[in-house]
């Protein structure tokens, strides 16, 4: 029968109704048609002046900012969904509501909306020059160069206090969302504390001031006794399929040590986070067919102290089954592939 | 620049980012193709004895049960994502944790992984006999016989104690998760209070104990008074773009008077919610070529008395927009479609 999962961290609940289950092969996808170098593509080679000037770009000695020869290219987005540019005011009044303050009984006023400006930064981390190459296709030293320049970015935009949260982010594939082909990441700094990124650290945070546990540590010991759900190994990190995993082929990348913080990733624990990062979309390239992804980095806050019981990771998320309104209205997923299936079927890869 | 807008009910934001927009005509559907009746639809006159059994139907008398004639019929899920058939018992062992309790020095066991059985229903409301006619195109007198089944099945399943909430849903179109194209609605009744719908109430609720007001109320008299984001309103119901709207012509309908259980409805407002459904959904059928669409119906759980701050209600998400790797990492949603520009464009239809 269905079986309804506990997430051990949120404590958020799955459905895993597997009867209604399509098999593992059933989800792969169609091929894409390979494109090199795209005329008007504003991420390919020749085009550089079609972006705001890049924030970072790693390149060659000797060549200029905003031309061709990078090997990895940052810059602001077009559109920004969050910017440092307050251009124009926010009109929408803020209307407050009165009421008796039962303690003081004292007349009182709360706002019933409120807003503010979406302050931070937008950013977009373009791979490498090549068009139709993405992380999964890279040698490991290129993708070891994204892993730099997010890194570095982070390092960057924690100076500035107004910044809470940085949360970078891979849409591949139209279905997932993403507008431009060409392989990039999204760096969003935000004025607050992302409610997913908010409960992940305070639920984490009761269970270590409740067992003196970290709840990441024991999730990692965990699955490395029952190794079921493990997808691939590397000297820092575990690649896995999560208990109570929301959608088919939902893959966590962890790092075994408390580390809460990503930006301060040693260069060693980089090599290998690149190497099993390329493996793991790899495995679900080959496995699925590339088929179209989100994923993710969660780090913590850059005002808090989270390193005793907070691992920054990944979730991966393949786009292969829609929300629908029983998601939505619940907040309850159901997923049609079992974890333990899906990390059996990606181990083949 | 974009406005991070608050949601007043459960403080969850929103970025509106209208430069990202399209204009609300870019939004507009393909025309699908009508069919009127299919042979091999599960929900079509004849085809009866392709679903379980029906748990409820309004036919006429002489009508024998799971034969044709029916104006509204209500079946079992054929692969139900709850269900009170415990068939087959979950092998997944739940691993405790050992801890040292801080207060008592004693030795203690917490589930790292926990999980229970899906017990509850999950069944399915034909909308009518005609395969192509969604709730916006049947008639008032046909959607009222649909609100009718909703009611009953609620008063119904209510009288199970391990069943603590019901959600009702609708999934219109391919994109928005529909499998079957035959207009039909899903209702689930669960062992937990979902998150979504427990994190509604203890907002509501504290808003409450805080200022002896209902937030639903208040939005409703501050919705009334602004204007410009109500889309139609009648007798007992308003039809509106609520404040922080999460996704492209969103669209709320909640009770103007407190009522937190929706199967407590009288006669008189089931007719005009009726009306209200279908003018509402016809604008937006109108207004944006049928698009594809979730719909939620939230209550009160059943063993909880909420009636004093808390509203049932219904709130409509068309699925005109992707929720990509930001929205999906941090719970933030972005929206490219202000709310009062959505109003303005539906009121006209």
């Amino acid at each position: 029968m269905p079986e309804l999962r506990r997430e051990p961290i949120t404590g958020r609940w799955v459905v895993i109704a597997t009867k209604r289950a399509k098999r593992p092969e059933s989800f792969t996808q169609k091929q894409r048609k390979p494109v090199k170098l795209m005329a008007n593509c504003p991420f390919c080679y020749g085009n550089e002046g079609m972006t705001p000037s890049e924030v970072l770009a790693f390149r060659p000695k000797g060549t200029k900012p905003n031309s061709s020869g990078w090997k990895v290219r940052v810059v602001p987005n077009k559109f920004p969904a969050f910017t440092m540019k307050s251009e124009s005011e926010i009109k929408t009044p803020i209307v407050p509501t009165e009421f008796e303050d039962k303690q003081t009984g004292r007349q009182k006023e709360l706002e019933i909306y409120s807003h503010r400006p979406a302050l931070g930064v937008h950013e977009v981390i373009v791979s490498s020059p090549d068009h139709v190459k993405s992380l999964a296709l890279l040698t490991e030293q290129e993708v070891e160069l994204v892993i730099e320049a997010y890194c570095s970015r982070l390092l960057d935009i924690k100076k500035d206090s107004r910044i809470k949260q940085v949360l970078i982010i891979v849409n591949h594939g139209e279905e997932a969302g993403t507008s431009i082909e060409h392989p990039h990441s999204q760096l969003f700094g935000m004025p607050i504390i992302p409610p997913v990124v908010a409960e992940e650290i305070s639920c984490a945070d009761r269970y270590f001031r409740k067992t003196g546990q970290c709840v990441f540590c024991n999730i990692l010991a965990e699955e490395l006794k029952m190794a079921e759900r493990i997808i691939t190994e590397s000297e820092y990190f575990l690649s896995f399929s999560p208990y109570a995993s929301r959608q088919p082929f939902e893959t966590w990348i962890v790092p075994k040590k408390h580390l809460a913080n990503f930006e301060l990733i040693s260069l060693a624990e980089k090599k290998d986070f690149a190497s099993i990062l390329k493996s793991t979309l790899g495995k679900i390239y080959k496995g699925l067919d590339d088929p179209p992804y989100n994923f993710y980095l969660h780090t913590s806050p850059f005002q808090m102290d989270a390193k005793k019981f907070y691992h920054w990771h990944i979730e991966i998320l393949p786009k292969l089954s829609i929300q629908a309104g029983f998601e939505m209205g619940s907040g309850i997923m159901i997923n049609v592939v079992s974890p333990e299936e899906a990390a059996k079927f990606l181990r083949n890869f």
